[in-house]
């Protein structure tokens, strides 16, 4: 990446992106852990897990803007690179821990038997795994063959998680009582539809989109996408549980009728 | 180690594998910290000290990066030393803590008598213990007698513990309710799997591996073995200790119903 391509402008609201993204994820991680103990038991797994999701998004986000801040030297009133290169490879490391456990916590959240549970979190959780793993070597690679190879490959994974989402969670969710199956419903298509944005913007360069604008989309877009795909897709795993525990009636913690 | 040999590439890919390595074992604390609560009584002791180990490798793993990052100017485009050596030592003061721990977890998640807890810790965690102590001293040795001297002594105790994991604890894993015998079998096995990487990385100096793609896999791979060690066999001590509390009808946590 040419981070002297950009404007001062743009470098900085890509920066203040990378804040507001630390700032969603940290709160939300906040959220979610300290409402863990007022939903029922059985679904404390599924907001803690949800939590960690976020937690390990913040962090990654925290390295990414200050790799950010080390790449570029703003004081001479133009953007010049410091020979620290950014480290972009930071969004795989967070995606290979993320994307398996965000899958995970909606398996969670819907309470099915042990055994379909833990196949449908290995299926998905590996699926998911195996997608970020195929993505990254097209992501460093400097040829654009590879960059499409890897996109293909990587695309496989992609359409049969969606694949599974939507076709193989059917009975599942609809197994789910009424009042809370269109929260996951949206939950499932909040993941689906903030994910397309992944597969586009990294065919960005192979289309010679590199400019200073064109980064600032990606940088920019890479943030929203994954603050709808961790933080609001959490807050709707986290409405669902709410749901859940009321209706099976154990709405107030074991902890408080003491 | 000559860091100079590494392309950029490689040094970036270990960058990113130490990150991911703070990223997993300081998740994985959070998790079973936050979970204990959600367990019997009688099973906390063992998910505190489970998180203890990734705590304590999340730690080490933070200064292994930053002594990564600080071995090493890569402004210029190229791997340059900047005559900091990197401190491969910390992986010995980590494992000094952390491998008589994760030994002692699988034996309290076994809930065997006070006596045979005590022996089988002392044991076991003394072994693991002499086992590290006589690896270092090869590990930081000039010459490859010594490195190979070490690497016998430090097999000794290497072996005798799995043996005793496999032999010695084959009664106890019997006496174990059938719904977690697999798990604990298949616990055991990730430890002896995991640590069959470290003897064998050992001799990779030996035999003349100490180029770029050397480094690169030793210091990746003792991250991946860490992970699985540490982390993921964490995940099957915490999912044993679940479903002990379950079967022994202390789901809902004794402290919660008072």
């Amino acid at each position: 990446m040419e981070i002297e391509a950009l404007s001062i402008g743009q470098y900085s609201f890509v920066q203040n992106a990378y804040s507001f993204g630390f700032a969603v994820m940290a709160a939300a991680t906040l959220f979610f852990w300290l409402m863990k103990s007022e939903i029922a038991p059985a679904y404390r797994l599924a907001v803690t897990i949800t939590g960690l999701v976020t937690a390990v998004a913040a962090y990654h986000y925290f390295q990414i803007m200050t790799s950010w801040g080390a790449a570029a030297d703003i004081t001479s009133g133009e953007v010049l690179s410091t020979g620290q290169p950014f480290n972009q490879a930071y969004r795989y490391v967070d995606w290979l821990l993320t994307v398996p456990l965000l899958l995970i916590e909606l398996i969670l959240v819907m309470r099915l038997s042990q055994q379909e549970t833990i196949k449908k979190s290995t299926i998905l959780g590996g699926a998911a795994a195996l997608m970020i793993i195929l993505g990254y070597p097209g992501e460093v690679s400097e040829t654009g063959g590879l960059r499409f190879v890897f996109w293909v490959l990587s695309m496989i994974p992609f359409v049969f998680i969606v694949h599974q989402l939507v076709v193989g969670l059917k009975g599942s969710i609809d197994s789910q009582p009424e009042s809370v199956k269109k929260l996951i419903n949206i939950s499932v298509y909040l993941v689906i539809g903030s994910w397309l944005f992944y597969p586009i913007v990294y065919l960005f360069p192979l289309v010679g989109l590199t400019g200073g604008a064109a980064i600032t989309a990606l940088e920019v877009g890479y943030t929203v996408a994954d603050i709808v795909a961790k933080a609001v897709f959490g807050v709707f795993i986290f409405m669902i549980a709410v749901r859940k525990s009321k209706l099976e009636g154990e709405t107030k913690p074991v902890s408080d009728q003491s």
